[in-house]
């Protein structure tokens, strides 16, 4: 929008944010009237508006834009998919229980709530300023541990820094340790915590009557997209690399679900699954989007204990080697233009690689797309390279093959001894033991081959198989050096993912859209680009009055026929108020209807960021507000497309 | 399409439609490479697409046109919820086992199988032909029982015939009773079966790491739109009617699932909950609709036994009364014309009343939209007037009112007696006792207030509480006749409720749309309407030389930017072959790139039905299609603006 609104007047106040995205029901916790349970949301009108707008904004930037597949698998899945993929193992948070109340706490949101707290005591007894805090800890702390002002001694300070750094490499019985070692107690009640136990977070049901069918509610999208490998690679016409997307929900049993949006039970998910021949990770379409700039938070620099952002085109990021292929590279551009395309301010967004002790060991290279908000920096979209990892662990579990065979434009020649068998004179020779026999010649090595093919030159040579010795000779088999033609390959594909938390992306959307007018800081505004907002334009009757009513029906036709979302708000409420309330919801035009709408066709248009009026007739007004939201029109052309509203015209 | 094709050469074949679908991957058994779960699909790209498509025109036709609050609410739901609504109670079937193999059937369809098939040999030993099947009962039958041609005594027959007619009337030890004295037993072993054991159809699991939460799995969306009533209705301004939609997955564990996408475990819906004063339920837009004309199975007629359909238009059918209200009147209207816009064959439609004995106690009406195929008539809608009960149960459990408060246009006043106490006094003669006394009068009826009036008037009364008297004097309390003015109006609103099946839909769509070409039985097309068609415009390029590359590129890049979703088969295939694949994938358009393409810049277009082609210049040919996709030109009108393609002007 042209405008000189100054945004950042007063200082973002979370709570009066909160309670309105609360009271315009962006979304509610679920179960309100029935007390609610913790990490469960509902989305409102506007809130599943915008989830919409976003997802289809999605589905044109990725499935569209690159001839995805696009799939809707089931949510409910068979123990054996997680077994195979990890997640019955190792999809786990270590918690412990307050010995007396029975409290549930996430072990390592434990200690490091504690350790960091005593650290934070002992600057201030050391009259050094509480260090600013680690936004990415805020949203994990457990709780606001109250900070006790004590000096530690030296080698204290140092060992609780260490173990901070390296935290997501305890185990249960090591944070345990930690536990009784440091004497580090609940500390809402001082009460001591048990040995930390393994919880699962993926829920349970059980499939079909009988209840012999273990089920879980899936944690990711992810295993649909690789169960059905063969049949996507099918309509692909056999051919990688292909990708394939879907949007849907995925569920995660959180041990203390907190932070709004951002650590939930139950969420909407987009997540890319690329298939990719691992001996060519380069992408097509990687030209366009060399040039991107990014701010990569490398995992070098992490290690060195540093947080120093690097700027670089995905170009040279890919050449130098920081992001690992093209393949990878494309989408983390990709994820780049999306997130500031639907609104995502780019200065509050890095992408963080994956230090080695945090990478799953499959792993080839994962990006985060991290975002900034009142809650630090959280991960909202994963960009991993997983490598062959989860084609081959089903395939193992299956049996199936989940593999590509390409043919080979130039044949692979090669040369070795291969034994010919002569089944007739075998099965005399040998009757039961036949196969026992062939197996173990098949089972040669080359080196093998070629003492056996010399033995029998010589007449006869021997196989032992446990421990049996079998004599063969040249009229039971011959051993020829024979030329090996092989015309198609078969490889397992890798898979780069791209993984959207769609819920965190929205919560950080609101908070990078909302201000409050300077002039009246109770007056807040939702600047979503018009490409997302909710609503795309309010109409308002200046009065309940009868004659306004075919003006307003005339109004809101034409916009639903050329398909814009309107609403009308004929509430009773002052006609600042009803502009108020919907600058709340993010709504970037209105439409006042008045008593010169009737007397001379006009209406007048309103900007949401500036409040910024125009006037025309009816047609030209609706036109020009069509284009707006099309895109086809900035609010400048528009300014001269229509006379600037003096608040006389109306009175006309 | 204008076209006289003949697209009823051939008889339905169902085993070719079949696996024509999941060939195309319209949709597949989930984890079928781990052997697969009855009742679990995946939707693979066209039939992803196909839903997205529904969707899409679902939205717009209701909850854009009628500017619907649309909600996207929790599936994981604690167990209060659904105590409240009758679901843990009720939302249950029958099942038996097989008491040697301990197979599980459900009671009632094992009933109703066994008895018709005993029917069936009845009629053929009468030398009658057998009963075309109850094509309702087709699916819910649990298998094809073999018949064994027995002739029945006739009070038998009509002892039979009376169970299968009112078997949705019998509770789970009825059934058992009905098993032990007809014998009934497995047809698959010939074993007996248990005794019938309910079984509820929610999947449960358990929210939180402590277990202590149980959760179900909604099976419907609807309670997340009761449960958040009171927000809706303040973003709707404290009034109603209004109505809230939500598109979403929900989940039933069938005890045995069947019929591949009509009965599933897990599927996703569209529900709208339009909320509206009990006492007003007329629809501002019933006359839009009031001429649509249905074809309606009654509940009179269905009691009769009879099945025969009445025409009659909506209006029509609200003034008899057919239809309780104007509202639910305009919903199945707005249901008939969406059915037939995304391509449901009006011949196969039909809207059935629920009879007395199947719609729930609360329900005041209830119509489905059944649609036949061969599977027979399956309910795809529901629509019902739920009258005030779900808010009503939901509002006693918690104690939270749910109402909507009106303010009344013309107060309503009343005169009655209300008696005034004079606090100073009443506590000095009752101290503790003051309360007891207060309410008691409190509780008086008009008679009784009367009547304690006229003793006061004589000096005196008494009040007897809890078998005490105590003495009441003027002094103490004083009976006046009061006016009251009564400006608002309290109420609980009553909801009617379309619910669509979504998956149901969509097998129906593809069914209908399915023929083979009279030439070649072996080659299917799917006639879906271009509106929902998954893929718009295929692109075949007639080689795979690299001169085709650049136009093939840029038509894509065209359709790609006006936001026509199109696809390139560069595969090996022939053309003709690629051509037939996109007939089965439903593909309206066809755009060929050929060695005229590059020399003279002429592209092919060819319709899916009629296989007709027309050529003209890459510009025109594809401002044609594009015009085609969005329905602003028919086939008819692009005959007129290409040149027919005569197989000659290719080679030019």
């Amino acid at each position: 929008m042209a405008s000189a609104v100054k945004k950042n007047a007063h200082q973002f106040n979370k709570q009066q944010f909160e309670s309105v995205l609360t009271s315009r029901f962006f979304y509610a916790p679920a179960f309100e009237i029935y007390g609610g349970v913790a990490g469960l949301y509902d989305y409102g009108p506007p809130g599943s508006s915008l989830q919409a707008n976003i997802i289809s904004e999605w589905r044109k930037h990725f499935i569209i834009e690159d001839s995805m597949m696009e799939l809707d698998t089931t949510i409910m899945t068979p123990a054996p998919v997680f077994e195979a993929s990890g997640h019955v193992a190792r999809f786990a948070d270590w918690m412990v229980k307050d010995t007396k109340t029975g409290e549930v706490l996430r072990a390592d949101h434990l200690v490091k709530a504690v350790l960091k707290s005593r650290l934070d005591g002992d600057r201030e007894a050391r009259g050094q300023k509480a260090q600013p805090e680690d936004e990415k800890d805020k949203k994990k702390k457990k709780k606001n541990v109250k900070t006790t002002i004590v000096k530690l001694p030296d080698e204290e300070v140092k060992l609780y820094e260490e173990i901070l750094n390296r935290l997501d490499d305890y185990s249960g019985p090591e944070l345990g340790q930690l536990c009784r070692q440091h004497k580090i107690v609940n500390p809402d009640t001082g009460n001591e915590v048990t040995e930390p136990q393994e919880f699962n977070l993926m829920f349970t049901s059980s499939i079909g009557p009988t209840g012999q069918h273990q089920g879980y509610l899936r944690p990711e999208t992810a295993q649909g997209h690789f169960l059905n490998f063969n049949r996507l690679l099918e309509f692909n016409y056999n051919r990688v690399p292909f990708a394939s997307a879907q949007i849907g929900r995925s569920f995660r049993n959180e041990i203390s679900p907190r932070a709004g949006l951002l650590r939930v039970r139950e969420f909407t998910m987009a997540e890319i699954e690329h298939f990719v021949d691992p001996l060519d990770k380069h992408h097509e379409k990687f030209p366009q989007i060399r040039d991107v700039i990014l701010r990569l938070l490398t995992k070098d620099v992490q290690e060195a204990g540093k947080n120093d952002l690097m700027e670089m085109t995905v170009g040279e990021a890919v050449e130098k080697g920081v992001i690992a292929n093209e393949t990878l590279g494309y989408f983390v551009a990709r994820i780049y233009q999306f997130l500031i395309k639907i609104g995502i301010d780019a200065g509050k967004l890095r992408f963080r690689q994956h230090m080695s002790n945090e990478m799953a060991h499959y792993a080839a290279d994962c990006w985060d797309a991290e975002i900034e908000s009142s809650y630090g920096w959280t991960e909202c979209v994963g960009c991993a390279d997983r490598s062959a990892y989860d084609l081959t662990v089903h395939s193992e579990k299956t049996g199936k093959p989940l593999v590509v065979r390409q043919a080979l434009k130039e044949p692979i020649v090669t040369e070795k001894e291969v034994a010919e068998f002569n089944n007739k004179t075998l099965g005399k020779t040998f009757g039961r033991d036949l196969k026992l026999v062939t197996q173990a010649v098949a089972d040669l090595d080359e080196e093998g081959l070629l003492k056996l093919k010399s033995e029998l030159a010589n007449g006869s040579g021997t196989i032992t198989v446990d421990g049996r010795k079998f004599k063969l000779t040249p009229d039971l088999l011959t051993i020829k050096r024979t030329v090996i033609k092989q015309t198609t390959r078969e490889f397992t594909p890798n898979v780069i993912e791209p993984s959207f938390g769609l819920g965190r992306i929205l919560y950080m959307l609101l908070e990078h859209s909302w201000w409050t007018r300077e002039e009246d800081e109770q007056r807040g505004v939702l600047s979503l680009p018009i490409l997302v907002a909710p609503i795309k334009v309010l109409i308002v009757p200046l009065s309940a009055k009868e004659e306004l009513q075919p003006i307003v029906q005339e109004v809101s036709a034409k916009l639903r026929r050329e398909g814009v979302f309107s609403r009308v708000d004929d509430s009773t409420a002052s006609i600042g108020k009803r502009y108020a309330r919907n600058d709340e919801l993010g709504t970037p035009f209105g439409l006042t209807v008045d008593f010169a709408s009737v007397k001379n066709r006009t209406l007048t248009l309103r900007e949401r960021d500036t409040t910024a009026q125009l006037i025309g007739s009816v047609e030209d007004v609706v036109d020009v507000v069509i284009a707006l939201v099309r895109g086809d029109m900035t609010w400048e052309e528009a300014s001269h497309k229509l006379a600037k509203y003096d608040g006389v015209q109306a009175v006309g």
